[in-house]
């Protein structure tokens, strides 16, 4: 099985940062192929960045599908341009914000989500109210964090865990959904730290992507048409 | 007042077909202009539309605000980027499918949305949802016509007339939103036939921004954050 | 165009001082008469008030048809009888709560309500389920202010720019409805304060029917049938 | 204990056909009143009778306290003056629309209600989403006979026995709520002939209102605080 | 009228302790029957206490039915395999957890419950949720107290009522609803202390079983199927 | 890894005919064991068999996590005293019903479930709203069939695509969920004939499990508490 993971900014340093992570969660039979945009936003932190990388992504997923890849994972939390990408293939797409929400609420009654700024949770927001989630969602918190700034792990893993631990007991989240795909390599030390389940999106997506591939499961045609696409 | 309308897709003819309509919803004291795109699709009618048209869409609500325009029209019932749209300036954006939603709920409990295609129909459902209106909302119907076949007035007051009707009497709506742009002209014969309200969502996104303009009100900038733009 | 303000007390003086506002709402070629009731309580503060005005607001509403007015508008953020008085005629007929809450809403994923009294804030909390505008709102606060002592302005001011602070920073509001319609003095001293959009809801009610007026739309009968008056 | 039932139209002969019904309704050491108004609508089809019948409801509900009645019943599927009702005294108050619903929850997850008219159906629909009930209600349909005319017994029976077959079996309630109080004699046939349970709401609200006295319970000061009655 | 009251636990103790409560709540006619269970865990409070007492509840309502009894009250907050139990006979079946909520809804607009510990806080949210009624509920909090400890007066009061106070002056409740039948013996104490209505599940439930009995009711086969027994 | 699926009832025939599909779902390094109870109903087809089978289902997951399995897969559609088998243990539990809806979520925006009979469906409606799914929820649909009569094929298949239609083509289903666990044979034809992704429960649980245990996580013990074992 192949999957194509899509990190829909142009910043090839950050794509190069993630790949062991993505490869890392795949089962043995699994080839993963991580890639990042040629244009475009260097990082996701706005409905202003998904608009602008959007052309970029459907073409990376289109291609993904010519190139026989068998599913596509769309490496961002905040879920960009997802019916658009769903509706361009016939192969599975999954999306890391939503895979993560999914993930989570097999674990939980109630999850919040702790992402890098507010642009970003107020994207989330009208995400999981999309879902219908939002009955099932305490808050939706962020770090303060441009993505870019993530590497520096100890400033980020100490207001990733301040914000979940105000998510868990002022808001009452018995799981942590990261909202950002930049933070997979935290995911193990703030679950360590936090004492509820913490989902890493990245990971999420990949194996939910491997999951409807070995089920033969694929998105919905009827709910995501193919589109015109001579026009 | 001036007021800048963007059709979201690259059809002069299109635009074209819709300044008057556009033009005639203004008071008095209001300038509306009426652009299209320079690039993308000639018509949006899917999500992948949508994605592909973005940047162009974010490209014109930008100019806008620089030429000085007091607020932005997005003319599609999609609601294309709007999110983006809000986000990238500072002069109330008002778009034509949530423009058109909350006009109707001041005029009923339970509305239904009658647009194109089943694409569109999926697409608008989402918004719907994300807006929170679904309790409010009895049925998305389609009339199954491309938008830019709705210049054949007979035959698309035919079919959309009769999923209006269906809304009304299978599904409960009280009242009837377009669920496209392009079909400002047959507004006013549906709702003759229907005898129920029928909105309009161009018209009631341009008289949406003209009311926020007005009352000196925009976008709230808490909600949607100016993003950075130099990455 | 010709448009009522009902103003649903029976309070001359609250009235005359709220007549400048009122009338500078209005587009240049429209007229605007504020009336208040013959009868009745002098400031509504609860479902008892409104129970007790209720005939009196139905006739003026009805009398404001025979007059040959466009429309109605409903001074009152409780929507006092709104749905009686949608039945008792054809004119369009809006009112200060809903439209505020409508207005809000194109601008903000999530508004709270700055209301005057305990008593108003639950009230309007009930029409907020009612709308199915309860997702969409973070709180309903009171500034614990009777509406006759808002003509206290500094006091006045102090109370609900801090329950609207409250509102912004501990529930998250992005847009601040006014509770109360003998607030509209305030709103620009507020909005320049708080920072995020602040709504007057006899103003969005006034430009509500105007907007309806000039679109030809009117209440939905379908909803709201005509009651049989004679018997 | 004694318990007074408003009945809030001014017909006469139909408070008289209901006497019976509500004594029945009570236990053995309970005494019911039933009283109708002095003046308004003869009967209470649409939100405008109910604004119209407003002030003499209070009067009744607060003359009911005055005479040292244990609780009050409102006699109205409607749910008529409800919130100004409950503010106006420290007794407890129940009403038949509500108390229909609470009861029928308790006997299956999915309700419907069946009234006489389009006017009051829709005023039902909005008082289950006031009350947040909507999720648990299949749907609101109505015989299309007005409330003086249930007397005659055949003709109602079958009209609404007609819409409570297809509220089973095309709407899927597993319960009846009869949607007027009119209805009380029809209820046990109806039950034998539809084969779910069929709530009649005035019955419903006269055990709900003992049911508060016996527990000594009554409505939340907090959420229906006493208006101020002097001004 | 004769109720049978399934405490479902197998302690005698805390039987005893509640009898002298069940009796005092049933009108002058009615005969209360108070049992617990001949085996299974001396509490409920989890789920895991829930599934281990499930077949001797079941067992205790069919019991119930063939010794002609007219209805049965489930005896516990957690409303313990309440569907099987309505599903196993024809007579009545209320619950404490879900008349508490019922009879509470009637009483205000927002009610949270105070129940013993987390895990029975848990498992009521997951209740709540399913009847739909999360959005009248502000909260479910915990007094932290093992069942059999609320023996202890004092400490049970001091605890329950300092939750309380947090969910209506921090949460915004209007109405507690206690959750755990133990706490009979208290209602009265925290009702004068807390100054809003205190509901105890255990007498709401007997009452509603009286109501149904009283009005001909039961619960809908429809809704619950009489199960094939025979396999 | 090792993964134990624990079917709830006590049919030593029907766990013959599921091992093969159970074991075939699995990755190549991982175990499956597909254990039944040894008491209890012999199908679950009712609430009240899954509260005769609850004590004996906690024991297996019990067993399970002594045995020094991974985790459990609960395989029912009904999700079988999930709450209480997710407290027993801390290794993950999935429950076949909870796990169905999950990955379904990811693949459409409504989806539909159809089952074997009225009364598996009536429980399935109460876990969709518990879950908080139904706003994605079109149906629950049942195919008159039980659950040991599925292994003729060619009349089960007739039945649920039947029923499968009807939730595409009348309800807007986008895609089905299977809403038994003994239809995992025909899940592969029904696919095929639908055109819809139709997902087979017990496949969908188990890979859950898969992944829950590939990502380092389990079940919430802040959601779903040890029960206390020792009364």
């Amino acid at each position: 099985m192949r999957i194509k993971v899509i990190i829909p900014n142009s910043s090839v340093p950050f794509r190069d940062s993630q790949i062991k992570a993505r490869k890392s969660v795949a089962s043995s039979g699994t080839t993963v192929e991580v890639v990042c945009l040629p244009h475009g936003p260097v990082s996701i932190e706005s409905a202003y960045d998904e608009a602008l990388a959007g052309p970029y992504i459907i073409n990376e997923v289109e291609k993904a599908e010519k190139e026989g890849f068998d599913a596509v994972s769309l490496d961002c939390a905040m879920d960009t341009v997802v019916r658009a990408a769903k509706e361009s293939v016939t192969i599975p797409v999954t999306s890391a914000g939503e895979a993560g929400l999914l993930i989570a609420m097999g674990l939980c009654s109630y999850f919040s989500v702790v992402t890098v700024l507010k642009s970003t949770a107020k994207d989330i927001e009208d995400n999981i109210r999309k879902y219908g989630f939002n009955i099932r969602c305490k808050s939706v918190r962020y770090a303060n964090i441009p993505v870019l700034d993530l590497c520096d792990t100890d400033k980020a893993v100490t207001a990733i865990r301040s914000e979940g631990k105000r998510a868990i007991f002022e808001d009452g989240a018995e799981c942590i959904v990261l909202g950002c795909t930049g933070m997979s390599e935290l995911c193990g030390i703030l679950s360590n730290e936090l004492n509820v389940p913490v989902i890493d999106p990245a990971s999420a997506s990949i194996q939910l992507a491997e999951m409807y591939v070995s089920m033969r499961l694929s998105t919905s045609k009827y709910a995501f048409e193919l589109p015109n696409k001579n026009k």
